[in-house]
């Protein structure tokens, strides 16, 4: 069995749906959540049977929603590295402190796994042209992964995303539209878009198959530290696919029985200050989150004012005794300039952010000494050279 | 035994020399060669211990100049993946064509490996300070190694090296100076500093670890090929320290007894038109390279207008009965475009460069359509954004 694919069922709903169409969300308007065999699976396959696999995400293709590798569309990704930074980990205080690095992945970061998965599940579906809105990332992503399956796609982004993301997803000859406010404005022109066109819409948590890719960061992690879960695990969050994704990883390893049955890793929710609905949701006791007016951040990626998933995220952090968290966009700077300086690493701001976020709860007691952290770096510092600033200086002027 | 390091030996000359002080090049004015204690490895060391290994360079320690892991200064380099792209494939009627996907290193490129190497080594040998002069990339990735070892360096680089990896390096904390020419100046300049300071000087050849750690791309190839050499390899050469790497690998490899004795595949050097020493000595025959004059090129990495290697290049080229071949500016611009357009993946201009001669080789008939082909993508695409030219469009303008 290449897959354990069973069915859709609704995130927030009892509805379940068959796997043969494309589907967006549930008709309640929440979304859909990838179901598996776990019966089947749990009988067929054990851990051991990874060892003769290659590297990387499509080695637990069981538990992935392609049911024929002819579908699979892969760059050849890597099992991003579990980095330390000895002298961060020191300068915390967080001795068991681990960044797992997802810069190294194809276009540079996470959202490759998404994209692999979602893009690979879509040419299964028979889809032609793909559309979503991004921040820049996702569209370097899916633009890229889009190209390699032979589709068409439509990425709609807001004027004020990075220029790096940006360059690079038109670069794969994709139809980028750029439109005046955040991600939200975009994504309401991409669901303009694929109503007049019939193009499949692949925003975050507007299919169910992009959360499957962006699961296999929790597998990874998991099989990395020799099935055993972290303390805490903190993701820098916008739209939150990433800690829903290793929360699910995590419920399905459990039930394959690889890992402890229900013991969970604190899931830490990072936010910037200019833009933190689901921060403000958590500190207020609320179930969902409110669209955060005039969001703003350096941290593009964490520029979502609202998560279509934001119920789901507030009841992962419950269940998980987690926190969420918000570090301003100075603390962001100021982090991302202690790694490199410090360990020589070049993170995202992003990842800066998180690790920023570690500090913090470090201070306030959150997270121990003794805790095994685990920090997400979602992708390369690359994408994000505009914001270092450097006098030039010739060795002329110097000597 | 970590490493069979055994003593140096000049490239050219029949000098040797100790290992236990910091060495520049042979008293003769060629770059030293690192030996190993070969009788001893082929006993201790079999093919089969490196399953029990984690991923990447330092699995290799063996082959590898550092005599304690305690000196081994890493970031979790992951090993580089085999990418097949098969629509290039298909244009350019090379069916078996891999790419060595050397962007996922830490900081980007392949310069990683030489600076891992070069610093764990430099750190052994009690260096304080390191000084190199760089086309960018390389000055990024030792500066990062260098703060992860406590160490201060000086890199100097043309004015006219690429943004990133300018930004990449002063971010740091590196003493970075500009200087006006090409790699040559920088290099001048470099060994002025060096005399009045007491730094260790690490610019290509100038020491003998950094090929140390290039020489693992060899290594990881022949592993992920199940210990079957390619065809042909084509590596796009400046200072030409990945073609002589990989051909001391191979060369350790048969001695242990790894690969098959004597097949080695058709080396092949790319270069640009516009800084072409190795191709203008190949072609008429010379045995050393004379200096390039105006050497300009887009593809940064190779804009070295002597290599202090070109005897050995010439001879590694003869030896595998491979070639060297130049790609104008053109040519490069356009591969790169046709990569990302093709099969989604974003090649450098060095990488580029190299599949543009993959292209004009077979039409050549040069390289066959049954060989095995390896070409090496040296880094990231995200290092030359700024040669992308994509023109801004607004959803409000295209409606």
């Amino acid at each position: 069995m290449f897959s354990g694919l069973s069915h859709l069922a609704c995130s927030t709903c009892d509805k379940t749906y068959g796997t043969e169409f494309r589907r967006q969300m549930c008709e309640c308007g929440s979304p859909l959540f990838v179901q598996y065999d776990m019966d089947s699976l749990k009988r067929e396959w054990t851990r051991d049977q990874l060892a003769e696999r290659k590297q990387g995400m499509w080695r637990y293709h069981e538990l992935l929603p392609v049911t024929h590798p002819d579908y699979m569309i892969s760059m050849n990704e890597v099992m991003t590295p579990l980095m330390t930074l000895p002298n961060i980990s020191k300068d915390m205080d967080v001795p068991l402190l681990l960044v797992k690095d997802e810069s190294v992945l194809p276009t540079g970061t996470f959202k490759a796994r998404g994209a692999s998965v979602g893009i690979s599940r879509a040419k299964q579906l028979g889809v032609k042209e793909i559309a979503l809105a991004t921040n820049g990332n996702a569209g370097a992503a899916w633009a890229a992964y889009a190209v390699r399956a032979g589709m068409k796609s439509l990425i709609a982004m807001p004027t004020s995303a990075p220029r790096v993301p940006y360059l690079e997803t038109c670069y794969t000859g994709a139809d980028v539209r750029l439109l005046e406010g955040t991600i939200a404005e975009a994504g309401i022109f991409v669901a303009d878009y694929v109503l007049q066109t019939g193009a499949y819409e692949v925003s975050t948590f507007k299919e169910p198959y992009r959360l499957e890719g962006k699961k296999t960061i929790g597998f990874e992690l998991a099989e990395q530290l020799s099935w055993k879960v972290p303390d805490v695990i903190v993701f820098p969050t916008g739209g939150g696919a990433g800690v829903v994704g290793i929360y699910k990883a995590l419920v399905e390893l459990q039930s394959l029985g690889w890992i402890e049955e229900g013991r969970f890793p604190k899931m830490v929710v990072i936010q910037a200050e200019g833009c933190a609905p689901l921060v403000r949701a958590y500190e207020s006791g609320e179930k969902v989150s409110t669209y955060y007016e005039n969001a703003e951040t350096i941290a593009y990626g964490m520029r979502v004012p609202k998560s279509l998933a934001d119920a789901h995220i507030l009841s992962i952090i419950a269940k998980t005794e987690g926190i969420a968290y918000a570090v301003s966009d100075a603390d962001i700077r100021k982090e991302r300039q202690n790694i490199v300086r410090l360990d020589g690493f070049h993170a995202c701001p992003e990842g800066a952010a998180a690790l920023a976020g570690v500090r913090k709860l470090r201070e306030i007691g959150f997270i121990k000494a003794s805790e095994r952290v685990v920090s997400i770096n979602t992708g390369s510092g690359l994408k994000y050279v505009d914001q270092i600033d450097c006098a030039v200086q010739t060795a002329q002027e110097k000597i």
